[in-house]
């Protein structure tokens, strides 16, 4: 997506070298770093300089190909054991790390050096590929929804940093942008970690999607006022039932979005959904450090990162960092392969299929 | 109520002195400032080192008695005319500072000069104490709704530093704990302002209630977990039908909480009723400036009142700061006088009583 009026993908490969945005800056400063080697790679998916599923996923299939190409010819597998192991550790739970890994390592194995490193710097390529192309389909049938005028309330960022290119939630209003449609975005600032208002208000302003932020808790007054024509929201996961799991507030803006008959999305690729997971609440929640709560985190005036207390000293918070909305809130899912319901029989049918 | 184990007020009068708490540095700092002629409290109103509805009426009413104190007897009346429009531009929308100051004025109207230096101290203290009263059967009221155990969501600030004591919405858990029951409460941080994290958990912990403080995101998790009994807020204005204004996030989670069934309540004195608004939908709601949601406010790790930007240079905010909560939501309004029904026939019953 743009950048600057340029195109760039959250993550790529040139020669042997991984490029990525560096993303913890974002938006202070646009600011490229190099890998030039699996080691440095393995570091920026640990440190996250690269965040969100598919940004992820993409990044370790380059760092994996970066194992098989620094692998020398005498201890070849050994190496490439160990720089899988490297990248593995980087962020355990994160399922499309694995993937990514285990594809490019799996199409390497028991190939000559030279077709090894060829093979895998092709795998790696098409992870990434397939990743932007999954983002630009969900936009494309995300985008048959908006009409002139539309105003779509986001919560979070399920943008194109999170992905490699087009992202989800947001690839809707992207592609009908770029058709000619003028529709524009209310963003939740998304406490405590204000992804909505530090990453999604940059990408759509970078994109020319008119943006407007507004403090979580404002999301039922536009929607009770009728200045919301709908809701679109990424998942992190979304079980065979089509409940969902999404960054905490998400439940808040579908209860709202159901009192006003405002029809509520949710955009995901089929790699967010988990056919083991019978319903939300199987989905594991996570509890995050009470710090992102009794602190904002943010750019001082003087431009250096910084934080600033909004509670009293010795005060406790709680921080669930994710909630789970009801398959019976949503309008549908927004998938590459299209719409569907939130229900087990549509989703079946779209693994099927 | 008590800070650092002593009992305090917002604001009262010492000889011809009016002291109050220093608010805008809570809860880094407790520090009380002196005024020591109607000057300086004008000015401590303005520049809000006094906030909210009850303790600027009863501040300004002790400035209205300085006034009285400090005119000479050579130019009584034109000194007093002079004073009195000095404290009515401090803050021109605040109901309570007119209904205070005119009251003190009116009493001392056509006395001598003594005796009405003594009516205006009168009445300033009376305006005061029967602040702290409606506060303290607020208390008392709602204090019947909670039994050990009860873990209350409330939002914003509507405890004794926006009274003169005791507060609406956080009176019942005063007396409640004074009481010896078991209650504890979940704050909202109540974005953009933070009053929530700010204030209330600050004002908990000094009177020794429980609280946990939670982003404004998570009310709807921890409702939906079954993890809150009741709901308690304040409100900036109600109508006649029970329609209630307050600080924006109000209404988001009164639809949560009537999806699961967990009684929401609203704790207010008389004064706030306005007999003269028919519904909700007649109450002008303020929209503040957008720096608010695109900025957090706090204090810095150096202990210096700062800021973070959370937000991309150039990008908007909508920032309105109340919402509508309608009646039907509502379990009840905890008034001084007792609990009733969000309706009109109970409202209409309550004045007429």
């Amino acid at each position: 997506m743009r950048v600057d009026g340029r195109d760039y993908r959250t993550v790529w490969m040139e020669g042997s070298v991984v490029r990525m945005i560096n993303q913890p800056l974002i938006p202070h400063r646009f600011e490229i770093v190099d890998m030039p080697t699996h080691v440095e790679t393995a570091q920026a998916i640990s440190r996250m300089v690269v965040r969100g599923a598919g940004a992820i996923g993409a990044s370790a299939g380059f760092g994996m190909a970066q194992v098989v190409l620094e692998a020398p010819e005498d201890e070849f597998e050994g190496y490439i054991q160990r720089g899988y192991e490297t990248l593995a550790g980087t962020r355990p739970t994160a399922q499309d790390l694995f993937y990514a890994i285990d594809r490019v390592r799996g199409a390497a194995r028991g190939k000559l050096p030279a077709d090894a490193r060829e093979i895998a710097c092709r795998q790696a390529q098409a992870i990434a590929d397939e990743g932007a192309l999954a983002g630009e389909n969900i936009g494309l049938h995300g985008a048959e929804l908006l009409s002139d005028g539309d105003v779509v309330l986001t919560h979070c960022n399920a943008g194109w940093l999170a992905f490699v290119d087009w992202g989800s939630a947001l690839a809707p209003m992207y592609a009908a942008v770029r058709q000619g449609k003028k529709v524009s975005v209310i963003a939740d600032e998304t406490r405590p970690r204000c992804q909505g208002s530090r990453l999604t208000a940059w990408e759509l302003a970078q994109e020319g999607v008119p943006a407007t932020i507004i403090a979580d808790n404002a999301a039922g007054y536009f929607l009770a006022h009728g200045e919301i024509s709908m809701c679109i929201v990424g998942a992190d996961r979304i079980a065979r039932n089509g409940d969902i799991a999404n960054k905490i507030g998400t439940y808040e803006k579908a209860v709202l979005a159901a009192r006003h008959d405002v029809p509520f999305y949710v955009a995901a690729p089929l790699s967010t959904f988990d056919m083991a997971c019978v319903c939300g609440a199987d989905i594991p929640i996570e509890h995050r450090g009470e710090d992102e709560v009794l602190y904002a985190y943010g750019w001082t005036d003087e431009g250096a990162w910084g934080r600033v207390r909004v509670s009293p000293e010795g005060a406790h918070a709680a921080n669930p960092a994710f909630d789970v909305t009801p398959a019976e809130l949503l309008a549908g899912i927004i998938t590459e392969k299209g719409i569907i319901r939130a229900c087990e029989a549509d989703i079946t049918k779209l693994f099927a299929g």
